[in-house]
């Protein structure tokens, strides 16, 4: 495959380690890059290191910022009494994606794993429950005053809203399983606040012949009524 | 979807304007180049900015290239009195990739689409034509007496090899074969030189019952003795 010039193979080998990337791709990716106008390209490379400079960690959530704070912990019009505890970033866009959740986010950054060696302290679960801590009627902290809601409104970014429920939204694998269960273990002596967990079963418009075993018991399980 | 911060949504766009990538891989390779190390997203974009500024069209033959001429011209052991003229330089280096030829390349930059436009003078059929009056015994062309084969493989740059035959692998449909048509047309006076045009049939490891028609119709047309 000495056909192409080094900086054609030079690129395609950098994009080839991109996943789901494969030689082949990589080679269409290339010439396409080599035939498209150079303000594309250009635009391309500084936008790849732009991501690299800017991106960092909301102070608050973790999720993925611009700044110091994401613009969800910005946004005053979000309810701040309610978190929802999500693994990656990924997990989070899908779930604002569905424009179903007007709430704020944690985001661990992974799950529980013991056999990967990720316990407790891999991942962001401490600052989960101090901000838990700070932000709710838990007796065992309680040492700074709640401000006024109506001041709230006004520095949002620093906001100091009651935490009133947490929504745990970890995998519905093992993994994730097991860190959900670690979380409402950890806040089950704080009965100020509510943990629920996001529903399992059927997908919607999931043909029940193809949905495995596991689920079809999590759908029998989680069952309710119609008027729900 | 303005779950990102700016930064990531702009390299997401960028990326999506790759060909088969669409907005959810490149939402996928944008976070994998938020987590991979510093220095590999680096590579990423100087390989990007260096293929746009280095790569040039071999002055011979029109293959991309870093120099003047192409690695296969600058190469004195490939027999410089064959040419296989291709549309494209994937083409070419899907024949390289076979290993099964040895001789030079004309790259045509595409192939005659009357439909699209696209005429004899927007490609580079002009310039094969002079390449092969260049460099073979045409009586209509042969002004400059050709040197000698061995001074040749001393300056294999500009060697000045007589070209013998000339192997059409310009694409199976109608535009490739149009293309393939109007060079064994033009080429058909020049009695020194053998016009030959890549064979079409049964891929190897088809199977006949999922082969297209006018496939098998090209596979009986061309059949032959066992002893080729």
């Amino acid at each position: 495959m000495n056909t192409y010039p080094e900086s054609i193979l030079k690129l395609i080998q950098s994009l080839a380690t991109l996943p789901g990337i494969g030689r082949k791709t990589a080679e269409r990716l290339a010439l396409h890059i080599l035939h498209a106008p150079l303000h594309e390209a250009r635009t391309l490379a500084s936008d790849i290191l732009e991501l690299k400079e800017k991106v960092k960690l909301c102070r608050n959530c973790f999720a993925l910022s611009d700044d110091d704070h994401c613009r969800i912990c910005q946004n005053p019009g979000r309810d701040s009494s309610t978190i929802c505890v999500v693994e990656n970033p990924a997990d989070m866009a899908a779930i604002e994606k569905s424009g179903v959740y007007n709430g704020r986010y944690h985001i661990l950054g992974g799950a529980l794993s013991p056999m990967d060696g990720i316990g407790p302290d891999d991942i962001r679960l401490k600052e989960l429950f101090q901000r838990i801590a700070q932000h709710s009627d838990d007796p065992a902290n309680n040492s700074e005053p709640l401000v006024n809601q109506m001041v709230i409104k006004e520095n949002t970014a620093l906001q100091r809203t009651r935490i009133m429920e947490i929504i745990i939204a970890t995998g519905t694998d093992v993994e994730g399983e097991a860190t959900a269960s670690y979380i409402s273990q950890n806040l089950k002596r704080n009965r100020n606040i509510t943990v629920s967990r996001i529903a399992s079963g059927v997908p919607m418009g999931g043909d029940l012949q193809y949905v495995d075993q596991v689920t079809i018991q999590r759908a029998m399980e989680g069952r309710h009524g119609f008027n729900i």
